[in-house]
């Protein structure tokens, strides 16, 4: 069966990207990987939107965020967790099990961090090392205010750590210009790559702290990634298909330009929103994200409507993940995800929802995505 | 440049596993990841020669040995390291920086482990947690003696832990029959994949470490990963294009037959052996291992022959590490290398030696590599 991957993250690779994995491979310390690897961190900072370093390493989203941990801080050192839902606790999760005080600004999964609270958080607590925060929270659909939390932040001596794994390349996201100290990504979003790559960028004051932190780690020690960074190198052997395809993909989202693939997804997600309360479903973030739109849907179908989707019509939507599990689903609208894509995935979202004997009218939600789209 | 990859690791991938990378991506937390992930688990357990769980993480090799160290140590607890090489010494690295007091067994490299020394270690430290060495050491080609440590080992209360990047598959090694308590490889080696797939495990022995550990881990937390193995699932989103592309490896290592591929090195070993000779290189190793085979070259001449032999007719040989920089090379025989191979990048060295002025009879390699051929 075609399938449909409308899930934000893993998302649907480029056959122009997904191509490059197959090529042959070659020997990473050699010249050739060196001009190969410095033209990715020249575009990587386009991406980031950052005049700093951006490391790239082989591993998951969440081994970047370890490394923005253990490279940062200290055991009895106290930090700021603000977090909105699943990705967001992880910080705290990774920060305790290393011995670090958490204190939290966090809200319940499915609101917007409240910048306010963060600065009372920091007033309260003039000696936390950083604050930890999320973007766009894949788990909710929820946005953050980094803007906002950055002047915050950037006028005390804590460091601002932004998870930036789903939001970034779809969404307006600015480091240096937003005062984001420290930033982690993966490659399976935005990047519209596999899984398998990590990427994590500093700035001049949380270098500070790397060379403060007594956390024991290896793989993870990001001084041995600048060291071998300034010669075209990786510590370790880098994931090399993985490495050829993320060229790819740099070089697709320069071509494009970020400001027109953050039009593209502001224009989509608006769409879907409008798809999502034409089939009743109500929204489930208080700030929705650009890359993901949550909504709420009735506890008795929730967990049937992702499974019938897939096994009936090849879409693959998102669930809820713990508490929000049957509860809520999660729309991906980023990487290459199209206008023709959105149309295929809600009208069978209205045909599964019709099945499963929710009452609505034939062709609503494509009406309301078609309303968007044609303005424009 | 048409090129020839003759370096242990990278090596090349062959075509039917580099198009998997290709395929389109899916979701991983669906039954149809669940079914593969348990296909491919099945085939590690054969490729490993255990009965025991094999843990696959997003990582490269050094990831799996951290792993190694932080699951089953503590800050304080004694170790013992035989190593013979670059890779041998990185587990002591790793261990230090954990504080752990690292004993040493180890020999010079080029040098085999002695069993007889890790036996006396074992005897004056009656109190370490483990013995941590290298089957292959691929930075001087050296193989150890993994079933004669396993035999000492297993009488004591020490676990042993080796580290097989480079030689499983390649060479003879069984897990279970040997004795070892843990073990760690990675995909771009025998797997004949793309880097970026770590892969450890353990037995019973092993697991009684792992509850003791008082190490703060996240990423690399084993527990984790066993955890998820039961579900058909991962930790962390697993490196789907490489997961899709090692389904395919293990199913033709398991197609092929161990027995075979443990031939086909132990032949092609043969004779890179004796064309080395033939060439009037000695060879490094005092007992060298079945994947990739070193000898000596004139120090005025050691870093220009990898350059040459990569710049002129596309042939990626390895060069030495560290010390041995300039005065070793290393020509690999894994994977999919094979006979035409062997001789296309023996001979193209014959020429690049000949260019550098050491005095070879044209021809004098191929004689070497056809007579043992020839002989089989």
């Amino acid at each position: 069966m075609k399938r449909y991957l409308l899930t934000p993250g893993p998302v649907t690779i480029p056959p122009e990207i997904a191509l490059k994995e197959a090529l042959p491979i070659f020997h990473h310390r050699t010249d050739e990987f060196a001009m190969i690897y410095k033209n990715i961190a020249k575009g990587l900072k386009y991406v980031f939107q950052t005049e700093n370093e951006v490391y790239v390493l082989a591993a998951s989203g969440t081994g970047a965020m370890e490394m923005a941990v253990a490279n940062l801080l200290s055991m009895g050192d106290k930090i700021i967790v603000a977090s909105c839902g699943n990705f967001g606790d992880r910080w705290a999760e990774i920060a305790r099990g290393y011995g670090i005080e958490v204190i939290s600004a966090s809200v319940r999964w499915g609101k917007t961090i409240k910048p306010a609270e963060v600065e009372r958080a920091l007033k309260e607590n003039p000696d936390v090392k950083a604050v930890y925060t999320t973007f766009t929270e894949t788990s909710t659909g929820v946005a953050n205010d980094i803007k906002a939390i950055g002047g915050i932040v950037s006028k005390t001596n804590a460091v601002l750590v932004v998870d930036a794994i789903s939001g970034l390349v779809g969404q307006e996201f600015r480091t240096d210009e937003w005062k984001v100290d420290a930033v982690i990504s993966a490659s399976q979003k935005g990047f519209m790559l596999a899984p398998g790559l990590a990427f994590i960028t500093l700035n001049g004051k949380a270098w500070e702290l790397v060379d403060a932190s007594k956390i024991p780690k290896f793989y993870f020690d990001i001084k041995k990634y600048k060291k071998f960074y300034a010669a075209g190198e990786t510590p370790f052997t880098p994931p090399l298909t993985l490495i050829t395809a993320l060229q790819e993909s740099v070089r697709l989202i320069e071509e494009r330009g970020l400001k027109n693939i953050w039009n593209d997804c502001k224009l989509l997600a608006k769409a879907t929103r409008a798809a999502m309360k034409a089939l009743g479903l109500e929204l489930f973030s208080e700030v929705p994200c650009e890359i993901v739109t949550s909504a709420s849907v009735p506890v008795d179908i929730g967990v049937k409507i992702v499974k019938t989707l897939r096994e009936k019509y090849g879409v693959s939507i998102a669930g809820g993940q713990g508490d929000l599990k049957g509860r809520i689903i999660r729309f991906a609208h980023l990487g290459c995800i199209g206008k023709a894509d959105l149309l295929a995935g809600f009208t069978c979202l209205e045909m599964v929802l019709i099945e499963l004997g929710v009452k609505i009218k034939k062709g609503k939600a494509a009406a309301a995505v078609e309303e968007i789209l044609l303005r424009t």
